[in-house]
């Protein structure tokens, strides 16, 4: 079942003449830009998830509130569907535009409106980058605490969308953990505040509901992050292991010691090869599977910590332990986790970057059964991930010259994200659903459960006009799946009978 | 405009007779314990907002998820409202039954059904009390950290139902931040999986927005709980300050400063006297305000952070400090605070226990401001409260025996929330919106945004079977509320126009 948008799956879409939608919105938003040329359309035609691409029917880029709302009026008025779009390096197809539809890019709210170090709090527009938060309260000793790989590139508004996570989630939260409240229009245009300056908000949750929504609420024009104070020490460990399993298990031990790592990766042997030959990051390049494990804190309790997991990585069975002498050796610790995924595209024509989330204990057991899957579909599978959260990454490579490869790629991540269930986990970690998992989705949830999230998606947009076809399948969808789809008899949904 | 539920303004309840709906619940669920005889609900007619009682309709006690199934799909039949209750210790009336309705109260889901200590996870019934959790895990030295000052006896259901916090909150974040998933029944009876054993879950953040839904989605019949390693060492400082705006400008100060505390509790002149008098507590009698630090992590931590915190609150103008010597000075310490409210209980008739809260920088501003209303009003005012998160208790003194003083004590009370909303902040902190609060919340949001509460509502529970009346004021009653409301010329809500 294809990723792009099907109309006699996902549900009919209005066709709609360029020419005529261009001209309503100039007359209702007279300096607002408007690409119709396919030359300009054309780099808009995919986000990060590059496999699947689709020309916009037309893009605006607002630079105001008024601006956007306009545009949402209009678009609501005619019915025309409107993807947002960030700075488009979301993996799941999230900003994946429709060709009957509005790209929505907002790459111009990019001002910072003010810093509050005394609060701790930034209030920004959604098109500032992830990075370029921290860079603004760095001479405060503040940061911005989730830090997605593409951090540098990547939006506060896109990672709203996705709740997007980083290797310091584990110790310091996602998107919706380090957000405090936001400013939203919904498709008719109201404006419309979640959360609040205050630490809670009565009545529902609505900053949380919206958080990892994808676009599909509202579109977001501000919001108030909250900022972190610099640890004072930061410590990296690196730990070789000649079995992933082992690896895995000493993740579990880690965590259940009660230490809380700032960041706590792996990498499989294939991911290690790949990494050192692109950034020489001094990876030992026999070792079946490295640990990467940042401590951050006082200096004291770093050092202390540093001694437990020392001793806890030895007993787990590490071959080796080798501690950052400096902040160079730790920066080029992390340039090979952090370039892994680059790393693994110049040893394979494509790849296909998973993201399932497991329950810690089940580390091996997963691991165990993806190296199985990999000989089953005879396509190598390169295991980078943020180990201590669970949130694993296999990257499965594959040539789409080679007739079958990119289908049998398909087929071998849906079997992953199914394992990722059957254990208790869940088909994303932080890249989302967008239009990668849509499938996924109805092996996660049962037909009730994503009634209730049409039902919710039909409070704030009734006539599914935000980002239709991402994040929450039709039943209709679901259904076509249920098909096509062999459950191999182990996938369990909670039923009233297991009490 | 009352507290309790108003057929004009809440909305139609019909008339049933108790005897049919009795035979009809034994007819579905021959074991359920049915309550019918007045003496019998008398017991039931409030929860901790004892001020305003109403005697249910019936009460139930089902003890299997088949008899709570059996009361839901009962009640949805015959177009019956549910209230779910916990242990009753709510203090916005949450739990405040209805004349016209069943209360299920879930008393007998008592049950630690697992502890994965490796996993650092409990999955526990809903009626199991707070403090049960961390005593059943103690012995490997783990806790669940929110901790509400009723958590000897209310219930971890309840807790989701109002999102409860704590004196560690602060630091540890609220119920939402410390549970990964829940099974709840919509009124239909339908089982859903809210949230996962992985860390983060794909679609709408269903279990986020479900906690602090005060019983209106559905009713929770399990969760999974995050249980957190103790913390090494602790240690309690206590600071006194002739200024109550110098004491609430130290606390800005110590969080500015990058120092988490695991407390931060102030309380002023009239809180501290009473305390002292109730359980000698070692108080300074004559300070006008005090703040009690507590610090937790690793040895060394705490001793660093003592010595920092300890600076800033000299530099803040505290005229004495003093550190806990001990485990028995520490618990001295804290029973002070924790039996505030059983104080201020001796030295007046009645009291009326606000729950507001404020970005922190706002808390000299409104310390002041909630004098002069004091003065204003002629009736004393206690503040005890988690200074860390600016979530204010002011506690109105008053007698309900005097002609108009309960009026009084209830306006004033009104004002003070409106203050929170006035400088960003909102009408509670950790006690809910319940029944008490369903007028302010007319203050703190817009139509429009109330309007969406009622859709999310709808897209659960249609037919408003669940707690209806509560959290979620309706139009009328936010008309009728504006009718009779003075706005003071403040008070003002997010509108395009800022932008």
């Amino acid at each position: 079942m294809s990723f792009m948008y099907d109309e006699e799956i996902d549900g009919p879409l209005p066709t709609v003449d360029r020419a005529d939608l261009a001209t309503a919105l100039r007359a209702g938003a007279p300096e607002l830009e408007i690409l119709t040329e396919l030359e300009d359309l054309r780099p808009f035609e995919c986000d990060g998830l590059a496999a699947y691409r689709t020309v916009p029917l037309l893009v605006v880029l607002p630079s105001t509130v008024y601006e956007v709302r306009a545009v949402l009026q209009i678009a609501a008025a005619r019915g025309v569907p409107v993807v947002a779009r960030g700075a488009g390096t979301g993996l799941s197809g999230g900003a994946m535009p429709l060709e009957k539809g509005i790209l929505l890019v907002m790459a111009k709210f990019n001002r910072i409106l003010e810093v509050d170090p005394h609060a701790c709090i930034a209030r920004v527009q959604p098109g500032v980058r992830n990075l370029a938060i921290s860079q603004a309260v760095a001479q405060h000793d503040l940061y911005y605490a989730p830090d997605p790989s593409s951090q540098i590139a990547c939006s506060i508004g896109g990672n709203i969308a996705e709740n997007a996570g980083g290797v310091h989630c584990l110790k310091y939260g996602l998107t919706v953990h380090n957000i405090l409240k936001l400013d939203m229009l919904t498709i008719d245009g109201e404006l419309i505040t979640l959360g609040a300056d205050a630490f809670d908000s009565p009545g529902f949750d609505l900053l949380a509901l919206f958080t990892g929504s994808e676009g599909m609420l509202g579109v977001v024009v501000e919001v108030t992050v909250k900022l972190l104070p610099k640890p004072q020490s930061v410590k990296v460990l690196m730990a070789s292991f000649d079995d992933v399993a082992c690896a895995g298990g000493a993740v579990a031990d880690i965590i259940g010691a009660g230490v809380i790592p700032g960041g706590l990766e792996m990498m499989d042997n294939l991911s290690i090869r790949a990494a050192e030959d692109f950034v020489h990051a001094g990876y030992p390049v026999d070792a079946e599977a490295i640990l990467l494990c940042e401590l951050d804190g006082s200096q004291d309790d770093v050092e202390e910590d540093a001694e437990r997991v020392g001793a806890l990585l030895r007993e787990a069975g590490a071959t080796e332990l080798r501690v950052a002498r400096d902040e160079a050796e730790r920066q080029r610790f992390w340039a090979g986790r952090k370039n892994a995924f680059g790393a693994v595209g110049r040893i394979s024509p494509d790849y296909y970057c998973m993201d399932g989330t497991i329950p810690r204990r089940q580390l091996p057991r997963v691991l165990k059964e993806i190296a199985r899957l990999s000989d089953e579909f005879s396509l190598k599978v390169a295991n980078v991930f943020h180990a201590g959260d669970g949130n694993m990454h296999p990257l499965i490579l594959f040539d789409a010259n080679k007739p079958g490869e990119m289908d049998r790629a398909e087929a071998l991540g849906g079997r992953i994200l199914e394992l990722c269930v059957e254990v208790g986990g869940s088909i994303t970690g932080e890249h989302g659903v967008g239009r990668e998992k849509i499938n996924q989705m109805c092996v996660q949830f049962n037909s009730d459960e994503i009634e209730y999230f049409h039902a919710i998606k039909a409070a704030f947009d009734p006539s599914r006009l935000l980002n239709p076809g991402k994040n929450i399948p039709t039943l209709h969808r679901c259904a076509e799946f249920g098909k096509m789809h062999v459950h191999h008899g182990k996938l369990s949904f909670p039923e009233l009978e297991r009490f």
